[in-house]
This record gives C-alpha cells, structure tokens and sequence, in this order.
C-alpha cells in the first residue's frame, strides 16, 4: 500500500480532481501534481471553466523547480486555444522531463494532440495510469462532449421488492439517513435537477444541495406538460437556483408567458401530450446543462429508461417488504417479454450504508 | 491479524464446525481445539447424531497432553446423558485447566449447566469469545430446540424492480451461475426444500444439491392442497431424496392413499382450502425436520411473510430491470398501509457475487 510510483502520484492528482465535482460546469475535473528529484513541488486542479487548468496552478506553484520535474495530470493536456491557452505549451516551455497522463481527452479539439505535441518536443509521456478511475471520475464530461447530450443519472429509492411506497403512498421512510446525504452529494455534482409536476404538487420539494458543508445546487428542472405547476411552488419563488419547465407547445401560451415573465424558463419539447423526452435532452444540452440527475417517481423512471436516456443508475435498496400488489414500484415501464431483454446494469458497484444497499451501474439496453 | 490468542483458537473451532453444517441433523455443529504449552494438540468437530461430541474427538487425538490443556469450544459443552455421555464430565475426567465457551447451550437440558459443573470442579471458564459467531453458526439449531420449529430460510432471486420473471414468465436468468453455486450450498444446509405444487409442474425440478463436490440433499416438501402433483415427477420418482407433501383434509383420499403406497409421506395442515403453513411447520418440526429453505414464488414467499414464519431472508438482485406492471414479484402478498410497518431486515448483510448482488437478513415483523 502507498508505494511510491507513478500509481501514488496520479492518485493525489485524482484526488484533487474529485473534490472539484460539481463546480466545473461543463468542463471537466482535472488534477495535477508536479515531482522534481523525489519530491513533490506542485500541485494544482482545475475549479471552475475558465479559469486556469489544473497544469498551471501546478506549474505556478513548482516554479522553477518544474524544469525537468515529471507532471501528473489526471487528463491529457489540452492542445488548442479555448478560453485559456494549450497547457501542452506551457509544458513545454517550462522543459519538464516527463508527464504522465491518466487518459486522452475526448474533447475532439484535443483527441490526443496534446500528447502529440508534448513528445514532439521531446517530452516523455506515458499514458494510462490510473485510466479507469480518471474515465470515471469524468464520465459526464466524457457523454457531453462526445454527443452533447447531459449525462442522465436516475437516482431511487426503493424497498427490496421494488416499491418506492405502500399501496397508500406512504413512503417515510425508505432510505436512511446517510442515503439521504448522499443524495445531496449527487446533487451537488450535478448542473441538472429533474422531477415531474406531480413531485412538485405533492412535496413542492426545494430540490436544493443540502450538506454539512455548504454545496451546490443544480439546475431545476421540472418536467410539466400542462404547466400545471402551482404559482407558489418553492421552486418558482425561493430564488435559491434556476429554475427550468419542460413542456409542449400544447401548454397553455398565457400561461407559459406568464410564467417567462417571472423569469422562469420554459422550454418546449414536442407537440404531444407528453413532454418528449428525447428533445428535451437534446435542447438542455444546447443550454450548457452537461448532468442531470432524475429524482422522479416510478413513471419517470420508466420513462426514462424506456427512452434509453440514463447513463447510470443509482439505486438505494432499504431491507424491506412492504407488500402491496398496487404499490408503486420503482421504474414503472412497458417491460420487456424476455429476461434477456432486460436492461442491466454494468460496472456494477454495490456499498452497505448502515442498513441501506447502495446500488449503482451503467444500464445497458439491449432491447 | 492472526495473533495467536483465544480469539485465534476459537476461530479455528468455529471453522471446523462451519464445515460440519448440513450434516448433524437437529444438532447444532460444533468445532472443538485443545491447546497445551503453546501448542495445538487436539482437534474436533461433530459430525453427526448420535456420534461423539466435538470435545471428544479433540480429547481423544491429544490423549495425555489434555491434562492441564486449555480446550476452546464452539459450544457449551453439554451436561447431560443424551445419546452420548456429557462432555463435561470428559473434560473434568482429563484434568483439563481451562475451557474456552463462544456460546451457551440454549438447549434447557444444558443452558449453563455444562458450565457451571466445569467451574464446580474448578476449571477455569471463560464464555463468549467469537459468540457471536457462533451463534450465527447454530442459528438454525436455536430456533429449533427453543421452539420445536424448523428454521425457515426464503430464498428468492429478482431483478432490481423486485421481479422473478418477465410478464411474459420469462426468467432465464435471473441470477448468475455462481449465486445458483451457492444456492445449492445453502440447500446442503437445510434439511428440507419447500416449494409450491406449481413449481413441479412447471419445471419439475430435482431439488436436489449439485455442487461441485458430493453434497446432502434436502428433504423434498411440497406444499399441494389438491394433490394435483404428477405422477410421473422427479420428486416422486427418482430416489434421489425422501419427498413429503403438505396438504389438507380436504384433498381426495384415494389419490393420497395411492401416493402413501408409493412411499411418499404425506402430511395434513388443516381443512382448508389452502395448507396451513403454521401447522404445516410444527408438524415437520415433529418430524425432525429443524431447517428448510423456501425456494417457491412470490406467492409462496407472500404466505410465507404474512404469517411470519421466515428466519431469514436471502435475496438474490440481478442488476436488471425488465419493467412489466403485471410481471411477478419476488414477495406478493397483502402488504402494509405505512412503511414504518413494512418488514425490515435485521443483520443485513450485502456481498456483490459477480454481477450479482446477495442481500440476507432476518426479518423483523412489526406489524
């Protein structure tokens, strides 16, 4: 445990990246650590889009010591001019030895450049350490920036079998209190926030991040076909985030203008009955919205999935039994006729908290 | 890890009675290790009714090093002329100088009395070193002996959305190869199977145990209130295990004599329409019949739950989802107004098996 290689390294770089979850925006989580002689002389991660990438704090903080230092850094040094200048340049003309790359960048602007840029000057590269845990730590970054669509995470809560509430609707409480917290968690790292109308009318929920430390709260999304959603809600007037509507251009006009008057953005997705689902994705990634977290009910779900539009599943599981042949379960869908159509979850990780299972993974839809 | 203490002796006792599940019968498994100067010099096990004690076997192998030994035993040792004579007695007889108790012996013939005529002779005892361990390891010879009940163990095997099959029946395969290995281990730890006539008819099953290595396997018990099993089933047919079917006063009496001639034993629960599995579990305990695992439907499970008769829970979660309103449920039954009364699972335990997910526990009844 803790041998010193490059594995120690990339993992402080990791370390520092993950603890930037949540605050850059579109862009992704980046570490970087600089060693020179044995000892570590700078570190850096990236905090907010643009501002200074990882690289350079980094290197700011090494000063001259970075010339000949060996840098890790959690993503491949970027290539291009965006909104700051190519890190891979800077490298360069601080004439580090070595840099030591967790994964390429998917960004297509970069796709490897950066590393071609650096070992055309000479720099040795090697890329790979740690690559699983870097992909995952930017697996939203990863979806945006390749198909700019948010990455969709469905988080539940449910008891073992399958129901987020009695057949009277009682639902307090499935999870525990550390679910709970860390459900937070994933707000905070998420730019989007999703629920139905319905969760609106029945709990006018603040859907803000709540933690012992202050967090973030993301987007409010509220999907809203009719724009039923009561002139009072909390989320229409406690001003604590933005507040999106999803609807139809069946909705109501004086009402949706009404609404675009209090300053609530309503964007339409399709002309049927129900806010189409696909679109709505679609034109939220266009709005620089690059993660959402869906936190409605069985239908939603259901609908989500039915659309294959999650890119991961989280699911609380309480160790009970709550019966009920009516009782809502948790995706409520069409379903599919063979177990082998079912969708599964890949990568699967699977945590006791206290006496709730935390069940997560990549739902794969085969169907 | 692995100092050498009671704790490190107990656990090899413990160890070796592990082993021994499946094979005492209505005895509780037992490990047995005399210890003397330092040095490992007896080791015992129970094997099977009627058949010595764990302390004697470990006595035995030491011979005269038992004199002055400390001897670590799973069990209290017992007090009483049963099959066999009491251990305790053994013990005084070989002078030993300490004995080492994870549990007491909840069997009223024992309960302290094998202690206390150890320490009355002046042994030093000491009791509760890995009790819990123990304990865990014997639960289903507690049950037994302090109730006259078998130990119900329900074994069942959903998708994340608390389904056994698709609508369309589907359920090849729910679980994955190595939860369906350790399936047929649990039933080696069972002395009876249970399922729902309908099971047999639709899959006519073996029940049996199929491991890798030679395995016990159960007693076969069906519950079937009309008689309406086939003649021509595995269960009746092969040999490979004894069969019991559970029924009422109601079904024909020619059909369950034709079957009793056959040599399959069959056991009334009431004059219902249905078997009444309250009588039905105090008649197989009479039987000698101390454990079963339920592997029936969410029906069965239902019936099971509702009248509060399963010890313990474990739980099978494929990471799937495959939707269906009306597909089967892992537990139907009636079910509860408010979660607060919803059954809970104590002792959880979680362990991710592959790209499964086993969830076990002991079912606390509130409501």
């Amino acid at each position: 445990m803790n041998n010193i290689n490059d594995e120690y390294y990339m993992g402080l770089a990791l370390d520092m990246a993950e603890r930037a979850q949540g605050q850059t925006g579109i862009n992704p989580v980046v570490g970087a650590v600089v060693v020179k002689d044995g000892e570590l002389v700078g570190v850096g991660t990236h905090l907010k889009r643009g501002t200074p990438h990882a690289e350079v704090h980094a290197l700011n903080m090494a000063g001259s010591r970075a010339e000949g230092s060996t840098v890790y850094v959690s993503l491949e040094p970027c290539s291009h001019y965006g909104i700051t200048p190519p890190c891979s340049e800077r490298l360069i003309n601080e004439k580090v030895a070595r840099v030591v790359v967790a994964c390429e960048d998917p960004n297509p602007q970069v796709a490897g450049r950066g590393i071609e840029m650096l070992r055309n000057s000479g720099i040795e590269v090697a890329v790979g350490v740690l690559r699983e845990r870097a992909l995952q730590l930017n697996k939203k970054f990863i979806k945006y920036i390749t198909t700019g669509l948010p990455y969709i995470t469905i988080k539940t809560a449910s008891t073992l079998d399958g129901k987020i509430a009695s057949k009277s609707g009682d639902s307090k409480w499935i999870s525990n209190e550390s679910a709970r917290e860390i459900v937070h968690s994933m707000r905070h790292r998420h730019q989007g926030i999703m629920v139905g109308v319905g969760t609106i009318v029945a709990d006018d929920p603040q859907l803000t991040t709540r933690l012992a430390v202050p967090g973030i709260s993301p987007v409010r999304i509220v999907v809203d076909s009719s724009l039923r959603i009561p002139d009072d809600s909390n989320v229409l007037t406690d001003g604590l985030a933005q507040t999106i509507l999803l609807t139809t251009t069946k909705a109501n006009e004086s009402r949706a203008a009404a609404l675009q008057e209090r300053g609530i953005q309503i964007v339409f997705c399709g002309d049927g009955p129900e806010v189409d689902l696909q679109q709505a994705m679609k034109k939220l990634g266009e709005l620089g919205i690059s993660s959402i977290l869906v936190e409605g009910g069985g239908r939603m779900n259901g609908a989500i999935l039915q659309n294959a539009l999650a890119d991961e599943i989280v699911l609380f599981l309480a160790p009970k039994l709550i019966g009920g042949l009516d009782a809502p379960g948790s995706f409520m869908f069409e379903g599919y006729e063979l177990m082998k159509d079912a969708i599964t979850l890949q990568n699967l990780v699977v945590e006791q908290i206290g006496d709730n299972i935390c069940v997560s993974g990549k739902p794969i839809y085969s169907a």
